[in-house]
This record gives structure tokens, C-alpha cells and sequence, in this order.
């Protein structure tokens, strides 16, 4: 194993760059040009703080998100080692290598064998823990008052709300208090609940593409929305600043649906936009709980120190969509003025099950459940990246396989009904992600989005295979 | 008992004003007027249907309409009879009559005496089915299936949208289907969706006073609330007319927050402006199922037979707040398309409770338990009544005490902001309506608004005696 290596950058306390970019940007380059290489070990946040005469916060700051970005990985209980060259990450679009399909596939009978449908947004229900959960509800209902039976507080569960804080402090970085989160029914009734009570500028900005149901709901509040083109580390700043655009909504954790990961200085730009502009961001933590490599990736909110981000969680993903609940966290600035206007409204999330879900965090069943989750869906996203190497091999890119519960395929010079058409003769479903783009015919016309995260192992290769039997039949 | 009496209205089936209009109007008249007079029996419908040569329907509907403004009353098994001329409805408020209060109140400790609250909203959870409902979800919950564990179906569960239809063909005579249905996470978010998603006009009327949750919605959805003053028998289509609204919001069979029940003549006319305008009418039936004389009346949408109303209805006051469910239903020539830009938007109630609110509805449970609930709030309203009569004596008057959970007390010459000092310092709260003024000016600063649902008759007798000790001490 490589020995541990020196790190030596001329931090400038006094530039306008921040410390933890100085880093990083130091360190990265480092990476790239091979001066630190291949399997050599990182001093410990603690050694090289001490070393640097700076912050352990920053310094993990920069390891999170060297992690984040695939420069390092870490290996328990030894330390964080860098990644071979090959393997450090690449602008743009990752082309998998692999070999042609081994076996000519069988044609399945549509009317035998079962549909595999590869549709985003299901997620594994087989695993769910429905004993603690049915024991988390029964116990709610045992408690017959109105902050379970009634409307409950209109803000969301006291208890719950100071779970949810918590968690975020553990797993993304955030620092915030149980009076800044704020509950609803879904990440599209958290954005209109934004809308109609918060000052939000007219025109609000989106990543081109970006998630459709997000968008649909800020044209649905009178808001016009300003598509801003995606580059390799995130959205174009630039553009941005040259647009009306005094909000924007990001997904920087894990692009929806490109699956890149918003590097470390476009954070750092777009949080220097909104404070120049006194604009907002609208960062939507959807999936953030399912990362493959490396550590989770601290939230953009982490490093909001001027008071800009508005943070969008979900429990849908991580838990249970079933259950409608997910949430948004105000900087305190805004926050308590929103609680006044809120007076008006009843809340939107049913208070029987805020308290389960309570229960269910308090308890630590949540931390489990998502621990078992990420472990599953890893093996499952393993399994389609090695399925899609097998029987689809050279003849398509795969985009965005870092992380998530879905990535994209570009299957070269194919056109997605066409591909469509195919896969459904095979029993096989699949979909473009025409939708996300604002201008659909800017959408490559051969992509295909594929969620992975409710089919098994063995549905996932079958599916593969098929899609292979189905796409490119005389080859094999 | 009176004699079954003979009704001979001229009929004028050419008429532009429908039959069950003019028979209405004429059946008003002959009681007013004494010519049908106290505890006369009405004859069956089948046989006035028989006679007159109109249909049953138009029958029914006419004697709901005298059963809800309060001109005949029904005995079990032995049909409808004319009420006394004294206890016919007025127009306008109705002054309670009733002796001073007897005794000298004492003025209650508050440190030792619990507080006695009068907010409006809460419903009693003492007597909810616990069990019932425990094994509902329970039975939920066993299957494993996204139709209760994932997003499930955006416009609600399909068993559970028929359960409605049925509910509302029997309880309210609306003749719908499952597919006119959407479910929603309360009246709010029902017109949320509804400014969302419906080319609604920029201008929307409302009855002031009226609903504040709903006008601040509307406001925050871009819409200008247009206040339509009351009439004794509902909003005034004329001054409707006059504005450039082209949609209204009204509360039909229980004016909130006045009490009164909307005319048949308001009726019509409010469907003829519909009709004439191209305009909608979103018909609030938030607490119909709590009517404590008389039968149901039927809603308005039962009337509607161009299309023109939108009917909103809730499980917050007939079973759970905390479930947070209500619903919206669409006319016909509406749900299709509103079914397809929907398509866009998660549904925002959970699908595990919509699963187990459909199998609390479909063994009966929820019959049952409105049942029971009517029974216990009629209970609590004759109580309060008689207290307010016993305690509160000649100097009130109430208003709106046909039915529902809530009335309002004028109390001659004086503050709202002293009567409510007064009873806290009593150990009571009570609330001023001003909120749901639209000019909150305009109300009436000595009106208080009592919710009562929650109370049991002994805490209600405890807190008007209190009220009548600390708003009238000196006499007694």
C-alpha cells in the first residue's frame, strides 16, 4: 500500500479564493499531473489541518468532495487512497469499454415471461422493513391527540423535524435547527409551497435539462423559467449571470438525469452569484443517500454561509414514497417570516404518519434501512453496469453511473421510439428522458433512461440481455 | 298529527324558470302565508310526483330544500310535516330569547382549572374507532404492493374515488363517477391544483365574508379576490354579476363562517350566471355531513346540470384531520384534460391512508362513524345553545345555528378584543371571525366565533357559564 504523501499548497488566507477551493483545486491538479499518484495515502484530516494551520472542517470539506468527484477512494479502517489514473474521472460522458455480446439471445414470449420495466422512480419494496414500520404507526395511533389525530403543527412534527436536522448534520454536512425545516407532501408541493410564499423572483432558473416535474410546477406559479446549459462539473454560471434568473434550481449532488456531480468550484461560483444578486438556490437533495464510490457528498447547503440555499429532501427515495414526506430547509433569514405567512395554510403531510416516521428515525431504524438500501442497490447498479458491458457493449455510451437509482444510455446512432419499439417486442420497457429537457428536440435522440432500483439482480441481467437480443440481433 | 294537505301549484313546464323552482317557491308561500299550516303532512314524492305530472327528482330535491332553510321537518316513519310558524326561518340573524343568567358565576382559577377552547377546526377524538382504523391500515399495509407503499395512482386510488361517488350520490345527490375525482392533501391544496392546473379566471368572487385559508391561496396563486357581499339567503348574484368574476367560491350548505344555507332561487341564479358567463363555481361542502335539523340538503352540484360546478369536499370534519384527505370533483367536459396535464404532478396524499380510508369506507366503518358523530355534535349544539340561552340570556344573539360545528355569537356593544380578555382571564379562548373578512373592518367587532366540536357538553356548559360570569359580572 503507497506511503503517505506530503501536501504542500501555498494557502493565501487573505485571497478572495476560499481556503477549501485553494485546496482542492491544489490537490486535484496534483492528482491529475501524477505528482501524487496511484494508491498513496492522504495525511489525516487532523495531521494535515494541524499542518496547513487551518480548519479540520475545511480539509474535510476537501476530501468529501475529492470523494465526491472519484480522485479518491477511501478504504476502511486504512485511510483515503488516490485512484489509479485510469480510473480518475472524466469530463463529459464516461464510454464504457466491453466486450460484444458472448451469446446470440433468445427472443422471449411476451406472453410467458414477465415485463421487466425499467421505469425511474419505483423503489425496492421486497426489502422494506414492514414489521417496524407497522409496530412505528401503531404506536403513533396509540397516542390519541391532535398531533396525531388532528392537523397537527402546520410546519411539521417538532420531534421529527429535529430527526430530520440531525440526520442532515450526520450525512450531508448541514448545520441547521429543527425551526428552519419545514414539511410537505412531495418535492413538487415543497417548490409550490416556495412559490406562493416566499418572494421568488419571476424568472427562475433551471439546469438544461433538469428535472420535468419541478419545472412544471414553477410554470404553473406564473414563474418563467430560464433553461441554463449544463457543462462537465454543472450548470453554466456564466450563463446564468447573463440571464434575469435571480433563482435557480440545482440538483448538484447528482444531476438529474445526467448523473454528474457539481464540482467544487461551480458551487463555489453559484453561491458568489446568489450573494452578489440576492438570489436563491433551490438545491434538490433527491437520491443523495445512494452513492457507489467514496463517501456521500457533502450538500451545496454545507457551504452556504451567506444564507442562499434553500435545501429540497425527500423521503421517497431513501424510505418510502408511499408516504408523501419530504421537506425543505430555510436559512434562518428567511425563516421565520415564513412562518407567519404559513399561518394561513394547514399542513399537507398526515400527522399520523409524521409521528411514525418519527419513531422510525428515533428508533434508528431509518439509518438501517438506508444502509441496507445503499448496499442493494449497489450490487444492482454493479450488475447492469457488468449487464450493459456484456450485451451492449461498445455500441453504447453510459452516462451518469456514479450514483442514483438510474443512469442514461446513449445508444449510438439509434432513435429512442425506434429503440422503444424494439425493447417492447422483447417484454422489455424502457424510456426516453425527452421530457427533462425544456427544448425535447435538444434531447440526443438516442438516449434511454433506465431506473434499476425496484428490479432484482436477475431481472436486471435478463432485462439487459433482452434489451441486447432486441437492439443489435444479428450481432453476438 | 295534521292531515296529509293537497298542493295545487300551476305548473309551467314552458317556463325559463324550472319546475322545481317555481314549485318551490310556491310551497314557501302557501306556509308563510298559513294557507299549509303548522304540522301539516306533506304528501309522499311519489304521490306529489304522480299528480303534478314532474318527476320524482324534482320532487325530492324541492322538499330538501324546505328540510334545510327550515320550513318542514322530518318524523321517522311518519314523513314530513310544516313546522310552527314561530320556529319558521327568518331572514337575517336570529336572536335568541332566553332567561338572564340565574346564578353568580364564580370566577374559576386558572392555575387549577383547565382551559376551556373554543377554536374552531378540531374535531372530538375521544370517540374516533381507534381499532377500526388500525386494522384498516394494518390491512393496508399487507399488501405489498406500490399501490400503497409507492407513489401511487396521481388522482387517488380507484377504489377508494368510487367509495366517494357512491358516498356522494347517496349523502349529497351528486351523480358522478370515480373518474371525475381527484384526491388532494386538503381544501387548500384542492385549490392549489385546481389555480395550478384549470384556465381559471385572473378574477375569482368569494362570499364575504368567507373562508380565509381558501381567499389566501387564491391570492397567492396571482388570483384577485373579488368580495361578493351576503344576501339573508346567499351571496348577491347581482353584485356577482356586476364584477369581472368568472368564477365564485361558496359554501352552499353552511355559509362559513355566517351559518346560512344558500336559496334555492341563489341556487339557479348562481347556476344561470355560470351558464351565461362561461364561469365556474367551486362549491365548498366542507361540514354538510353535520346538519342537525332536517335531512341533508343536497349540494349544488346536484343541481348542475350544465357543468358548471366544481364540487370540494373533505375527511376533516367527518372522520380525520389527521389523514389529511379531501377531494375535488370535476365536471365531465374538465377531468379528461385535467387528467392529462396531471400527468406531470405526484399525488400528494399518501396511498397507504387513501388504501385504508377505502376499506374504512367500504365495510361501513365511515357511515357508521358519521353516524355517530352527528349524533354527539347535535348533543354539543343543543348544549351549547341552551347554555348560551341559560348564560348568555338576551344580551347575544346567534348566528348560524342551524347545523355544522361552529356559530357565531354577537355580543351587544362590545370588543371582540375585551371579550376575549375577559375569558382568558376565565380560563376560556375564544376567537374573533375578523380573519375571514376580506375587509376584516367590515365584521362586526363584536362578534366571537365558537368551535365546538371538541368539547364535551359538560366542558361547553363549564365554558359559557364562564363566558357569562366574565363578560357580565355586575348582573346575574
Amino acid at each position: 500500500m503507497g506511503q503517505v504523501i506530503s501536501i504542500t499548497p501555498e494557502i493565501d488566507k487573505t485571497s478572495r479564493v476560499p481556503v477549501y477551493q485553494q485546496l482542492f483545486t491544489y490537490m486535484k491538479k496534483q492528482i491529475e499531473s501524477g505528482v501524487i499518484s496511484e494508491n498513496d495515502r492522504l495525511p489525516s484530516i487532523r495531521q494535515l489541518a494541524a499542518y496547513l494551520l487551518i480548519s479540520k472542517n475545511t480539509v474535510e470539506m476537501v476530501y468529501q468532495q475529492l470523494l465526491a468527484e472519484g480522485y479518491i477512494h477511501s478504504k476502511p479502517r486504512s485511510g483515503l487512497f488516490v485512484l489509479p489514473v485510469e480510473r480518475l474521472p472524466v469530463p463529459g460522458h464516461t464510454a464504457v469499454a466491453g466486450a460484444p455480446p458472448t451469446r446470440e439471445a433468445q427472443a422471449p414470449d411476451k406472453c410467458t415471461e414477465a415485463w421487466i420495466d425499467f421505469e425511474y422512480g419505483d423503489v425496492e419494496l421486497a426489502h422494506f422493513p414492514v414489521k417496524q414500520w407497522k409496530r412505528c404507526l401503531m404506536d403513533a395511533l396509540d397516542d390519541l391527540t391532535n398531533d396525531v389525530y388532528g392537523y397537527g403543527d402546520r410546519q411539521g412534527h417538532a420531534g421529527l423535524r429535529t430527526e430530520i436536522a440531525s440526520y442532515l448534520y450526520q450525512s450531508r454536512g448541514v448545520l441547521c435547527g429543527p425551526e428552519q425545516i419545514f414539511l410537505s407532501a412531495g418535492t413538487q408541493q415543497s417548490i409550490s409551497l416556495l412559490c406562493q410564499l416566499l418572494p421568488l423572483s419571476p424568472q427562475v432558473a433551471m439546469e438544461e435539462p433538469g428535472y420535468h416535474g419541478v419545472r412544471v410546477v414553477l410554470a404553473n406559479h406564473g414563474r418563467e423559467v430560464m433553461p441554463i446549459p449544463l457543462e462537465h462539473d454543472g450548470v453554466s454560471v456564466d450563463l446564468l449571470q447573463a440571464s434575469k434568473a435571480r433563482t435557480i434550481y440545482v440538483t448538484p449532488s447528482h444531476q438529474f438525469p445526467i448523473g454528474t456531480v457539481m464540482s467544487v468550484q461551480k458551487r463555489v461560483q453559484l453561491l458568489q452569484w446568489a450573494a452578489n444578486n440576492d438570489g436563491y438556490i433551490l438545491e434538490d437533495d433527491y437520491d443523495s443517500e445512494f452513492r457507489y464510490q467514496g463517501q456521500p457528498i457533502p450538500a451545496l447547503k454545507a457551504m452556504d454561509t451567506g444564507d442562499r440555499v434553500i435545501y429540497l429532501g425527500t423521503f421517497s427515495k431513501s424510505f418510502l414514497p408511499g408516504a408523501r414526506l419530504s421537506y425543505f430547509l430555510l436559512p434562518q433569514s428567511l425563516a421565520h417570516s415564513f412562518r407567519t405567512v404559513m399561518q394561513a395554510y394547514s399542513g399537507s403531510v398526515s400527522p399520523t404518519l409524521q409521528v411514525a416516521v418519527y419513531h422510525f428515525m428515533e428508533k434508528g431504524y431509518f439509518e438501517g434501512h438506508v444502509r441496507k438500501m445503499r448496499r442493494l442497490y449497489q450490487l444492482r447498479h454493479k450488475t447492469l453496469i457488468r449487464a450493459i458491458q456484456e450485451h451492449l457493449g461498445n455500441r453504447v455510451d453510459i452516462i451518469g453511473q456514479k450514483s442514483g437509482i438510474h443512469l442514461l444510455l446513449n445508444v449510438y446512432n439509434r432513435s429512442s421510439a425506434e429503440l422503444i419499439e424494439l425493447a417492447a417486442r422483447q417484454g422489455v420497457k424502457v424510456y426516453t428522458p425527452k421530457i427533462h429537457w425544456m427544448d425535447p428536440e435538444a434531447c440526443p435522440d438516442s438516449y434511454i433512461l433506465l431506473g434499476f432500483a425496484s428490479l432484482s439482480e436477475e431481472m436486471i441481467r435478463e432485462g439487459i440481455l433482452r434489451l441486447g437480443a432486441s437492439w443489435f440481433p444479428a450481432q453476438g
